[in-house]
């Protein structure tokens, strides 16, 4: 049997949807034999490239999808505290994830749970670069490691390029999932992803 | 027992998530006691409000959104066919509705569907009056009075002040719930939707 493709799961550290679909898609994806690869990117890039603004300071849309996330996170049993600052600046999360997954995905991925515990749960503020070095010295991570490699020229160029690699492949919203190729927008279409991996095309 | 409110079920006739979401939401509401209030409203003027361009002219948004909508459709067993003008024109469509609910709502969403069925299925375009009047005439609806009462200020009226309505409640998308004032944005809320419903605040 030949090994399965991993899902890429796209998202922005500053996107509450993506903090949502986090929970539980690890899981998910190993019932079907398949792992998780994440990609934090800059979905402003993206934005950009659409044309739209960030969904939290759209007139009438903000006011609702506070309260969407803030429902969705009930009805999932989350900790969940709207983080004074929406959306934050996620380049110091994004470049320490993916300085931490040359070498560990399992503790780059462990970095990004807690960013995300911090920011969407306690009140904290990843965008600086000295909150993710204190969240990831919680970890057992060096945080004198972390903070130089957030301005290591070779780690942000990575974060450069997978921001891009989304944007080609048509990534404009986080979280944003493929299944060999297919595109999943949303945390709210993780059930059809599921059945997407279970049963093939419909 | 006092009577529950309806859901009200706010849509552009041109939202194929508002067409996926019409399936079933009588049915669904029916089973806790409710009826379904269908308020067709002219988006455009909620999306000039939020400051946002239409999801499927957006660039990135638009073609993934065509997929995803097809995708949907089959996946709910439905007949669909991309109309080769998205967005269209809903004025004739919502229109007649309204005129046609003055006196008998199970008639205008009798339209309303059929509408649907023309514009998504059978590729035809309701931008034009004199379709919405074909499409009437199929179910039995004077085509000749339909096409004056599109015309009809104080029909127009109706449209105008529903469409308002819905701005000041915060509608900036289709299809758009509320259920006893609880907001539901698409219809891939319909589900947390019943919940609601069913069991209350959570």
């Amino acid at each position: 049997m030949s090994e399965k493709s991993p899902i890429a799961f796209y998202f922005d550290f500053s996107s509450p949807y993506g903090w949502l679909a986090s929970h539980g898609i690890d899981g998910l994806a190993a019932k079907y034999g398949r792992r998780v690869d994440w990609r934090p990117i800059m979905l402003g890039a993206a934005l950009k490239v659409a044309g739209v603004q960030p969904n939290v300071t759209t007139p009438l849309k903000g006011d609702y999808l506070r309260r969407d996330v803030a429902r969705c996170a009930r009805l999932m049993g989350l900790d969940y505290r709207e983080p004074a600052n929406m959306p934050m600046n996620a380049l110091a999360a994004s470049r320490a994830y993916y300085w931490l997954r040359q070498d560990d995905g399992f503790k780059a991925k462990a970095l990004a749970r807690a960013v995300w515990a911090a920011y969407f749960g306690q009140g904290r503020d990843p965008s600086e670069v000295a909150v993710v070095a204190e969240i990831g010295a919680s970890l057992g991570i060096d945080p004198d490691a972390l903070t130089a490699a957030c301005q290591d020229p070779a780690v942000k160029e990575v974060l450069r390029v997978e921001t891009d690699d989304a944007v080609a492949r048509g990534v404009f919203g986080s979280p944003f999932f493929f299944v060999d190729g297919e595109p999943f927008w949303g945390h709210d279409r993780v059930d059809q992803l599921e059945r997407w991996m279970g049963g093939g095309a419909w």
